[in-house]
């Protein structure tokens, strides 16, 4: 605590991220990173993009990548905002279309920066609980609200909701925005852009840095109805008017002309998911059918920070969640192929030294 | 206006940033880019970095980077906060530091974004008039406060202040923050950097946009005491884990590696200004000293939007700001000598055309 910090500052208990361990000796399942590399298009484009061409600002409209989104999606450009990464697009929606009057709803086990985003702007937020298949009472969010934020699928969960849920809950929703955050939603599941044309209280929030590996690049968008998209263009502009850089402006639209590579490398982190989702079950885990580029497991007999730490011990990291109704289960990334059958092994000795 | 916009989103008056025009035929003037590309190692730095570690989160830390500033600076890592530009850093900074109860003080003609972050973060702004030669007057400081921001120099004046006059304000003001913008420090002024081991209470911002020509990579830094540091990252982790991304963190690297480069950019550009300046005052321009890369200009007899517009039809573009105080002078880039050559022939068939 400082006497220089303002209330806000002093007040806020921020996100902390999964561990960016400095040196390569581990098998990062910790963070939800794709196993395989960016498109050879991305990284030719990042190359194209380090020339003298630097020293000049950035488009702060980022006008190529909103028209090539746009194209991609079947919507108009003024119907796509980008930003710094999804986070960065998650806190300008909160900041535009949520307020400290009326209670926003998410679930209790979500994202966990969405509590933060709630607290850093003053907004009031109400914890809906999941049932007990961690699956999204949608019923449960027909009540007052100033908003819902949902992922779809949730995390940690991976567990994927069908299209029509969200539609109920857009159409009983008229005043007040309902933020979709489909970060995972290329790895199987059916996303929420289409129903943008019929809600204008629509908005869903994707990121490259998932199904398409750009993590490292910062890439993250919106696509709802031209007056959201409006909303957040005055927040960004009231915050930072270049949040994208020139290689990273540059990288995103290659790669969303790299259809083949995107569908690829999608298909098998899928197949890589499908059967180490078998092998779990067949070790003891539950692990629910994941819409996800992780799996969300636990052992009926082995504590989760027990195979955590364990785990890591055998240079595998994990994700573990200190949290409410969730402290007894791992988030695993789905890496390669070698990369799951290193962690299955390393699984197997955990479970035969607990005598499973 | 949409019902859908929270109070703050519809409350917002956003900046409007230089123009980016989208073609290259304009000479452009009206953004203080640096004429001269990013240091070769810089754009060496990017290349390198697009590889398939792009599939990777970058250090959310950014510790490389600021180990790096903080050798060059002579301070150390847990005095250094890297973000997304300075004007990120900027307004994690309003965030961090100030609060509603207490007015902020920064002057009249100033960085437009200032109240803009002030309003964002429902803080208010008390605009202290500079005198009328347009130089801070440092006395009129000492009142009542709960954080001053002081551009040095200033923009769009381009006018330096001493250090000793930011000593004097460090000193009488030790329960609030001083924030010092030093966006052009580089072209020839004395950085307050060396005051932070004496105040605890100063914050100087820079950004790598200006003399170290990395517009369009996004990077700037802050420095100060630890406390205020850990002020900036809670605010930042509380909004976005994950500012700067690969690319950007290994040009920034490079280019603060590249000290020769560095020198000898900046010192082009301010043998540039003061010829630019001389010639300027022989076409009857009124122009004080600049310790930026821009120059302030007024004419006695030809007004500005007049000569903005005529610039525009000849293919240069530069800076008008139509406001109070301002609204007869133009803020010029300086550009290579030859882009400077051709706005001295424009402004001498322009003031030709007028009579003058």
């Amino acid at each position: 605590m400082s006497k220089y910090w303002s209330p806000l500052a002093a007040s806020l208990v921020p996100y902390v991220p999964g561990e960016q361990p400095k040196n390569k000796k581990f098998i990062k399942l910790n963070t939800n990173e794709n196993p395989y590399p960016p498109s050879p298009k991305a990284l030719e484009a990042i190359r194209e993009a380090a020339n003298g061409d630097l020293r000049l600002y950035p488009d702060p409209t980022c006008d190529a990548l909103i028209r090539k989104i746009a194209d991609y999606y079947g919507v108009r450009p003024e119907q796509v905002f980008v930003g710094n990464g999804s986070d960065e697009v998650l806190a300008f929606s909160f900041a535009a279309f949520f307020n400290p009057a009326e209670p926003i709803l998410f679930p209790d086990v979500t994202y966990s920066f969405y509590k933060v985003y709630a607290e850093f702007f003053g907004l009031k937020a109400e914890l809906i609980p999941l049932n007990e298949r961690f699956e999204v009472p949608f019923e449960q969010f027909e009540r007052q609200n100033g908003g819902i934020v949902l992922p779809n699928p949730n995390a940690p969960t991976a567990i994927l909701a069908p299209l029509d849920a969200f539609r109920g809950l857009l159409a009983r929703n008229p005043d007040h925005v309902v933020l979709i955050d489909e970060a995972y939603i290329d790895f199987g599941g059916e996303s929420a852009v289409k129903l943008v044309h019929e809600y204008p209280n629509a908005l869903v929030v994707q990121t490259l840095s998932k199904s398409r590996s750009l993590a490292g690049m910062r890439v993250g968008f919106a696509v709802g109805s031209e007056e959201l998209i409006e909303g957040l263009n005055r927040v960004k502009n009231s915050f930072n008017s270049y949040t994208l850089d020139r290689p990273a402006l540059a990288a995103a639209i290659a790669s969303f002309e790299d259809e083949a590579y995107f569908r690829q490398t999608v298909e098998r982190v899928m197949l890589t998911r499908e059967a180490v989702t078998d092998k779990l079950r067949q070790m003891g885990f539950h692990a629910a059918d994941s819409g996800a580029n992780f799996v969300f497991i636990t052992h009926p007999k082995v504590a989760a920070k027990k195979l955590l730490d364990s785990l890591r011990e055998q240079g595998i990291l994990v994700r573990y969640f200190n949290q409410p109704r969730i402290s007894n289960h791992l988030r695993v990334t789905i890496g390669t192929d070698e990369e799951m059958d290193a962690f299955i092994a390393a699984l197997q000795t955990i479970l035969a030294a607990e005598g499973c």
